[in-house]
C-alpha cells in the first residue's frame, strides 16, 4: 500500500520511525523560484518537537532539518525537495518488555494483524514522531501560500478544548502570537491556565486527556476545491483524520449544523466594498466543496494519548490474557503539540488545491 | 482538476448533472468472476432516489441503471464496469430566475468563482443528484465485500439525529430491516415518528433541518488501512465529507473523545473464543489507522438543505444586492436519503482498502 | 487494477467492449469556458471508425458520440465530461467457435490467465474498439491545446511504413489534408498507392501486415514535462505502447541515435528572430524530458493484426493441442486507422502536461 | 508537478541532484517480512556507480546506501523504506563557466524554460546521477520478485549495441555472470572487446557514442498487466524512456514487427509439459498488454552522451550567439552503466504489477 503520500500536484511523501535512523520527506511540485525561509521551517519543527515544555514528552530531540535537494542558492528549483531529520534521543529499552504484548488502544495489534511484523521500538511508524516530516513539508507549503499575489494565506491553529475545558475565542481575532504566548497554545490566557492545570493533574494521576484543535485559514482565494470527491472539506477531513489520535472533524458549524434550520444556517451574500462576502460564516468558507473567500474554519478532536501509567487488561501476541503497565515517554495531552501538525496539514491541502486550481483555470479571464 | 475519481485499486470515476443527459460511473479494479446481483444495485438506487416518500423531494426519477460493460454472462470480467442512469424528470424552468443570482449557501457563487461558468439548471454538478453514480458503484463494492471468505462485511447506516431529536440505538443491534421500516430510516420507531413529524413541520414552514447519520461495518477483517496518510479513518472522513451537505465526521468516540481520559478511553484487549477482541470499542474498530476486527463505527453530520422557500438577502452575478426566494424541488431534511449514500461511500473505502491489503500482504503466512 | 485511466490533471477514464452495450469515457480536468466543436470530435471518430474504406474492417459502426455532461450551452463547465458511443453492429456469432480456444497472439489466453473469465465476443475489452473512447477524449484535448494563447498546438500523424514500404516525408511539411487525401493516410501519394496495393494483396492472401505511424506536434510551448519519471518522452512512450498492437516507440532520432556520435547528434542552439531554436532537431523537441519549443517528433511501430484467415496451431482452454482458423471482421493492416489514435494519445499527454506545467509555474515572471 | 514518483502499489519516490547533499528514495508498498539482502542492493549500486571502469566517468563516488526506515531486525516492516546516498565527490567548478550558457542537447535550456531557475552544478536534477535512487529501489523490487512462490523472477539486461557494433546473443542463454564478465556488459566477449575499443577511440576523439540495452525477465507469472492504459508494455516503455538519454523502446519484435506478416508474427500456442507456452516469442512475453508466462523481452536505445569536448555553437541565457566547449566528467558511452538502470526499472514495473494483480485477483480459484 502506498499510504505515505499526500496531495496531487503539491505532493509530500514521508518515511521514518520513532527509533530508526531518521525521518524525512520528499516534496514534489513546489513552484520554482521561491526563496525558502529555512528558519520558519525550523520554527514549526520546534513547535512540534518533544521536550519543548513541562507538559510535553521529555524525549529530547533537536529535530534539525537538513534540506538535501530542490534548493539552489536559497531558492526552490521546482524539482523534488528532500528533507531529513535525524533521530537523536531514541531509547528502545522501555519498550522491550512490551514487544510481545499489545498495548491497549495503540497500533501494536493492528500493525501485527496487517503486516505480521512490528517495529515495537516506540511505536515504529505508528509513532506521532512521523509527523516531523509533515510539519517540515507543511512549513514549505505555508510559504508557497504566503506568496500568492493579493492572497497571502495565513493559517493559524490553536487549542480549543482540553477535557471539559473549552475556550471561546473569536477565530477572527486569534493571532499566532497569542497562540504561542503559552505552552498550551490556547490564545485565551485564563483558559490556557486552567487547561495547563488540568493537564498536569491528569499526568500526576498517570493518566492522559483528550482535546480539540481549531484552525482558521484567512485570505484563501475563492475557487479552491471542486466536485465531487475532492471537495476542499473532504481533503481537509482526510488531512485531519490522518493525524495520530484524531477522531473527529468539523467544517464550519460542523455537528452543530445537524441541529439547525436552513433559515438559520444559510449565509446571506452581500457586497463588501466591491467584494462578495457572507454576513455569517456557518459554511466555514467552503460551499459546494469550493472555497468562497471567507475564512476557512475547521476543528479536529483528539482522543487521549493511549500510553497511561496504569495497569490494564490485554493479551500477548499468542492471545493469552495478561496485564500491562506501559512505560515510555509521551504527552499527557496531545493537543498542544498537535497545533503545528494541524496547520501543516491544512497548508498541504490548500497548497495542493491552489496549484490544481491554477492548472485547470489559471488563464480564465 | 481530477476530482471525480475515488479509490486506488477499487476505483470509481463519476460524471453527470442534475439536468444533463444522465449520470454514470466507471468502476475499475473489481475482482473478476463475481456474480453481480443487479437487483441489489437497483435496490440501493431506489433507497436513494427522489420521490420515494412524503419527506423527500417530489422529483420523479426511476433511476434505472444500465450496465454497459465489465459484465459477461452475469459475472464481472475484472475490466472497467460502465454504469449509466438517465435523467427523466429534469425541469430547468424553476431555476431560470436564479441564473444571475447566487442562492445563499448553495454552490452557485463558488462554481462561478472557480470556473467562470455555471450550469444553473438544478445545481448542475453540485446537485446531490450526482450521488446516483456513487450509490450504484458502492452497491458493487458491497457485493465484493460480502464475498470475502470468512469475512462477509455488512454495512448498515441509519438516521441518528434530526434537528434536536437524537436516537439512542445500540449499533450492535441495528438491522437493515429496522432501518428500512420507516421513511426516516431511524431504526427506533418512536424516535423515527418524532423525526418525521419534525421534518414535516419544518417543511410546512418553508424551512429545512439538518441531521446525522451513523454507520456500522461489521465483520471487517483486521489489517485494513495503514500509515500514515491513508489511515482507514482518514479515507472514511474524506468519503463522508465528499457527500453533499456533510459538515462533520466522527470515528468511534469522535468529539466525545476530547473530554475523556486515557484510562476511560483505552479499549482493553481480551481473548474471545480464540479471537482477539476489545472489551469496549471506543476506537470504533480502528487503531493506528488500521482495522482491528471490531465493528467500525462512524457518524456524519449534515447541514440543513440550503433551498428554503423564504426570502433571503443575496447578490447577483454583478455583485448587486438583491433578494431571492428560491423554488425547485428539494428535500426538507437531507439525512433519510443520505443513508444509502453513507453506506455506499463506506463500502467504496473498505473495498479499496481490502484490495490494497491483499496486494501488499496477501501471501503473508 | 485501475488501468483504464490516463493522465493526472487532464484525465480520461474509459470503459467498453467490442460487443457490450457501448463504450465511453469520462474526461476530468478540462479547462472551463471552452467552446467545444462537436463536429471536430465526430470527425476524429469517423477517421477511426470501422468500415470507412476498402482497406479497413467491414464492421459498420456510425460511432456517434453523445456528450452526457460537462457541457453547458456549448461550453465546457470544467466538471467531468461524460461521453457515450453505442455499439450498433455487434455480432458475436463468428467468435462462438473460439470461445474455448486461444487465438494465437490475441489476448484470449492472457485475459484468461489474469481474470479466469473472458468475454470472447470480439475480444471484449482487448478489442481495438476500446480506442473509440480515447479518440473522443483526445479530440477534446486537441481543442484545449489549440486554445493556448500564442501556442495553438497542431498535432498531425501519418502512416510512415507498411511492411517493407517506407515513406520519406519531411515532418515539417506534412499537412492534415495531405494525410487524409488517401485511405492509407500516407501523405506521399505514390508511396500511399504502393502501400494500398500491398495491403490489398496481403488481405487477399488471408494475411495481415504491420506498419509504422509517425507524428509531429507543432507549436508546443517550451517547458512541458519534467524530471524524473514523468519526462514528456516517457509519457508519450506509455501512450503509444498502450495502443493495441503497438510494439515500439521512438522519440527524435530514436534507435538511430544508438549508431550516432555526440558530435553528430547534438542540436546546436541559435537565435531565430528572438526565439531560441536548434539547427537540427535530433532531440525531437524534447531535452531532459522537457519540451524545448521545437516540433515534437515521435514514431510508433505496430505489429500485424493477429486475426489471419489461415489455419494455425494452438491449444484450447484445457491445454489440449488443436488448430484454429479464425473468422471475424478485422483490418488487414492496423496503421491507417491507428493514425487518429496516435494523434489522440499525443494530445492527451500534451494537454495533461500543459495543465501540470500551468499548475506549478503559471505565474513565473 | 509530481514527476518523481513511479508505480501504484509498489511505489518509489526519489530526490537528489548531482551536486546537492545527497540522493534518496522512499519505497512504499513493499510486502512485509522480506529479509532484505543489503549487499545485493549495494552490488547493483556498484554496477551503476561512476568510476567503476576505464570507460566510465572518473567521478569517484562510493555510493553507500543507508536504509533509514522500513526495516526491522533485517526484515521489511511493510512501511515506507527510506534510502539515502550521500554525494562525496561533487565538484561544481567545471560547470561554473557554463552557468549562463546552454550546453547543446543537455537539459540546461529546457529546465530554464520550465522553471526559470536552474541548478547548473553538474546538471542538477537532470544529471544521470539521479538514477542512484532508482537503482537502489529497483534492487529491493528484484528481491520481492525473487520471493514469488514458484515464480522467482530473474531480470538480466546487457549491452546489445554500441554505435554500429551489435551483439547477437540468444536472450535465453544470457547469464548475469556473462554480462558482468567485461566492462562493457556485453555477454559476447568478442563483441564486447570491439565495443570497448570503439568507446575508447570515440573518447580519445573527444566524442561520445550511443547504444542499446536489451533486457529479459524470466519466470514472470502469466497475468500481469491489464487493459487499457496500464498494459505491461506501456509501463515498461514509460520506465525506459524515463531513463536519461533513452530515445527508443521495443517490446518483442519491436520495429521489426512493422515489416512482418501476421502469418509470420503470430506465436502458436502449444502444451509444454502441462504448461501453455508459445513456439516463438515474437510477442516478447506480453499479449494484449498482459504477461503470458514466456520471457519478457525489451530493448532500449540510448543517444550519445551530450557532453563532448568539442567546440559547439549555442546561445547564452540572453539568447546571444556564442560557442561552448564543455568540461566536466562524463561517460563516453551511456550503455554500460545503463544496464543496472534498465534492470531496476523493469523490476519496479513488474513488482508493482505483481502486487496490483494480487490485489485484484489473488483469491481467484
Amino acid at each position: 500500500m502506498s499510504g505515505s503520500s499526500f496531495g496531487r500536484l503539491f505532493r509530500v511523501t514521508t518515511f521514518g520511525e520513532s527509533h530508526g535512523g531518521g525521518l524525512g520527506a520528499i516534496v514534489e511540485g513546489c513552484p520554482p523560484g521561491l526563496e525558502l525561509d529555512l528558519e520558519a521551517i525550523q520554527r514549526d519543527l520546534d513547535r512540534r518537537r518533544p521536550g519543548q515544555s513541562s507538559i510535553s514528552t521529555q524525549r529530547k530531540e533537536s529535530d534539525r532539518v537538513e534540506i538535501l535537494s530542490g534548493l539552489f542558492q536559497g531558492r526552490t528549483t521546482g524539482t523534488a525537495i528532500g528533507l531529513l531529520v535525524r533521530n537523536k534521543d531514541a531509547d528502545p529499552r522501555p519498550y522491550e518488555p512490551f514487544k510481545e504484548v499489545y498495548r491497549p488502544s495503540h497500533a501494536d495489534y493492528t500493525y501485527e494483524a496487517r503486516y505480521g511484523i512490528r517495529n515495537w521500538q516506540g511505536g515504529g511508524r505508528a509513532s506521532a514522531r512521523e509527523t516531523v516530516a509533515r510539519v517540515a513539508a507543511g512549513a514549505i507549503a505555508k510559504q508557497v501560500l504566503q506568496s500568492i499575489d493579493d492572497h497571502p494565506v495565513e493559517i493559524v491553529a490553536w487549542v480549543d478544548q482540553v477535557g471539559d475545558i473549552t475556550a471561546d475565542c473569536d477565530p477572527g481575532g486569534v493571532t499566532p502570537e497569542a497562540v504561542e504566548a503559552n505552552i498550551v497554545r490556547c490564545p485565551d490566557p485564563a483558559t490556557a491556565k486552567a487547561m495547563e492545570t488540568l493537564i498536569k493533574r491528569v499526568r500526576s494521576e498517570g493518566d492522559t486527556v483528550g482535546g480539540c484543535v481549531r484552525c482558521v485559514a484567512r485570505s484563501v482565494p475563492a475557487g479552491l476545491g471542486g466536485p465531487v470527491f475532492d471537495k476542499l472539506e473532504a481533503d481537509l477531513a482526510k488531512a485531519m483524520l490522518s493525524l495520530p489520535a484524531c477522531k473527529g472533524f468539523e467544517s464550519g458549524t460542523g455537528f452543530e449544523a445537524a441541529r439547525m434550520r436552513g433559515s438559520g444556517h444559510n449565509d446571506p451574500f452581500f457586497n463588501e466594498d466591491g467584494k462578495i462576502a457572507t454576513r455569517t460564516n456557518h459554511s466555514g468558507g467552503i460551499q459546494g466543496g469550493i472555497s468562497n473567500g471567507m475564512p476557512i474554519l475547521i476543528r479536529a478532536a483528539f482522543k487521549p494519548v493511549a500510553t497511561i501509567f496504569r495497569e490494564q487488561e490485554t493479551v500477548d501476541s499468542e492471545g493469552r490474557p495478561t496485564t500491562i503497565k506501559p512505560r515510555g515517554r509521551h504527552d499527557p495531552c496531545p493537543v498542544p503539540r498537535a497545533v503545528p501538525m494541524v496547520e501543516a496539514m491544512v497548508a498541504l491541502v490548500l497548497c495542493d488545491h491552489w496549484l490544481r486550481w491554477r492548472g485547470q483555470v489559471a488563464d480564465r479571464p
